[in-house]
């Protein structure tokens, strides 16, 4: 999330398997694949242009579980935070993050993020 | 706490020990046993129900050490966030938790959980 | 942080190496050495003394880097939230904490603390 928050589009989608489902807008199709991926994350970087700001990722109370050999259950709450120039953090949504952790060429990835919103 | 956050007030009162301690605010009688820890949470969510939202509490900065062997005093900051239908999250509280953390039938318990709040 | 945030000073100076640099704030000079850092903790502590408030340090996604043997970077969020006397949470201030953890004398010490604010 460190990547994502810091512009790093590539690496975010890196931590995405090749094959990869990732839901994180309530009633809007999940992008599937991981140039997929990269072409949503490309889309909201175009829509938030205009409004400069540092948003923050903060997840917490991550509770890992064990699905089957080698596939993990990560359930996580995310709270985002964005801060624009000259002002305080505000506090933009919180949600619950559930995704489905594989070890993928040596390196744990993310196979299924889903995203639900509180309030939605 | 995810389950408390999704209603499950049993699967949560199981986290603590047969005659635990559960002091959640000041100037109140802490709740003691788990089926007083039950009835106590009960309560509480009867007197949220004329105000649907969804609470999440995030705990961090968990500092754990030893006090004697298999007892295990956790200290935390916990931040209290609401979500109401519609909006976006609200703080609601900052705390600090204090639990005693023992081994209990083969699962770590609680056998007592303080709770200090903020600005009270 | 729960030992600064809850003023024993002397207790989080100790947490850095006797010639560690900490950086806090932009556009000010880091304080340098252990007893340069605690004197600068205590002036902060004397300007926030006419304004009572409970300060509290939520350090969350760490990301743990080893540099070189024994020498780890450490990159974290960290969400200042103050609560004043018989009122709610607020958030201060949305930051990125890179610190340099060493072994010292058998304890990891910071050696390098440097804090960008979002916003700024």
């Amino acid at each position: 999330m460190q990547a994502l928050d810091e512009g790093k589009l590539e690496a975010y989608a890196d931590t995405f398997t090749e094959d990869a489902v990732f839901g994180h807008t309530p009633g809007r199709e999940p992008a599937r694949t991981r140039p997929g991926i990269l072409s949503d994350l490309y889309e909201v970087r175009q829509r938030q242009a205009a409004d400069p700001q540092q948003r923050r990722h903060l997840f917490t109370m991550v509770d890992v579980e064990e699905l089957t050999a080698g596939r993990l259950r990560a359930t996580s709450y995310a709270l985002v935070l964005t801060t624009r120039p000259g002002g305080g953090p505000e506090m933009v949504r919180s949600c619950v993050v559930r995704d489905v952790l594989v070890r993928d060429d040596g390196q744990l990835r993310n196979a299924e993020r889903l995203v639900d919103h509180d309030g939605f």
